[in-house]
């Protein structure tokens, strides 16, 4: 449990999020692709690792960047649903996910 | 160079601020402080990390990322500008001068 | 769960003992400290942090990562150990736990 | 600069790889490989991040973590030099480079 257990829901969809993302990246190489995935999935990944390091340290910034993140998984969540692999769906649930436990912290 | 090349100077303000932030948080290990620094410094090294991996891979939201960065660095800079040692004024410096490199980007 | 599935529970470990250690860096500032805590916690949470994107990845190097987060992690756990603090002593059980799920994956 | 500015040299050196290798796998996605690029580039991206984060905070185990990128950086350069996209030999030439400023702090 970190300092503010407010957020430990959220750290952990982040930390989840983050870690299928990198795992649909690998999935997706050398795979056509005729939208964002698996780019999304690269932002997703990056701005995921932000928050649970933000709200890890109980950041003044923590509710901003999950507002920020809430945006890249709603759009990486769009993308990745748009594909039938099993990886992509499985990443788009996870994205979804984020949006939610983002959402709360957010506000 | 990245692929994308405008953002060549402002990849290297945040990854030098980065790397200052991180630094000022163990020259302050043990030393009592009065105000956010050298949390902040933390926060900072974070949003620098995520801005310069946006721009690394040319993201959709590089630009907003950018945003959020300009505000961190801002209130990083002020705290720790407001303590004489050295370490302290050299971080504020790095974060004037990512402040101002993500500002272009922002735009 | 990502693509290796038997790297999910390390993943887990990794991620928690990562936060934590941030975590506990914060609790930290401004406290005196007679060993290497809270500065080892932040060398843990970035080593633990490679190890999740590597095992996420399904990465060549996950296990030679793998290994050297348990030596991070077995000095971490050593230097947090030594303060009474709860934070300390909670980042010290992470790191723990840390080391057993990276042996298995070291091996 | 870092507080142990020996490291300096290596830090730029690890933050530029890790910024090229980044763009190269987005610079490869939905292209044909037949060698482990472009995911050796996100596996090198990760250890090059931890690296320029123990060097600027001058970790205990800021050697060990330069040694294995030596060997990230050497397979990752192998694997991007048989590829003739532009980007591609672009990555392999900062993963030499910064085997060789990994060297010297490995030592």
């Amino acid at each position: 449990m970190v300092q503010n257990t407010s957020y430990q829901n959220c750290i952990e969809a982040c930390q989840e999020c983050a870690a299928e993302c990198l795992s649909n990246v690998v999935s997706m190489l050398g795979k056509k692709s005729d939208n964002a995935c698996p780019k999304c999935c690269l932002e997703c990944a990056a701005i995921c690792r932000l928050c649970v390091e933000m709200m890890a340290i109980d950041a003044k910034f923590a509710s901003e960047a999950c507002r920020l993140c809430v945006k890249v998984c709603e759009w990486c969540a769009e993308q990745c649903a748009a594909h039938d692999h099993d990886h992509c769906q499985q990443c788009a649930e996870s994205c979804r996910r984020c949006v939610e436990a983002c959402q709360s912290v957010a506000k």
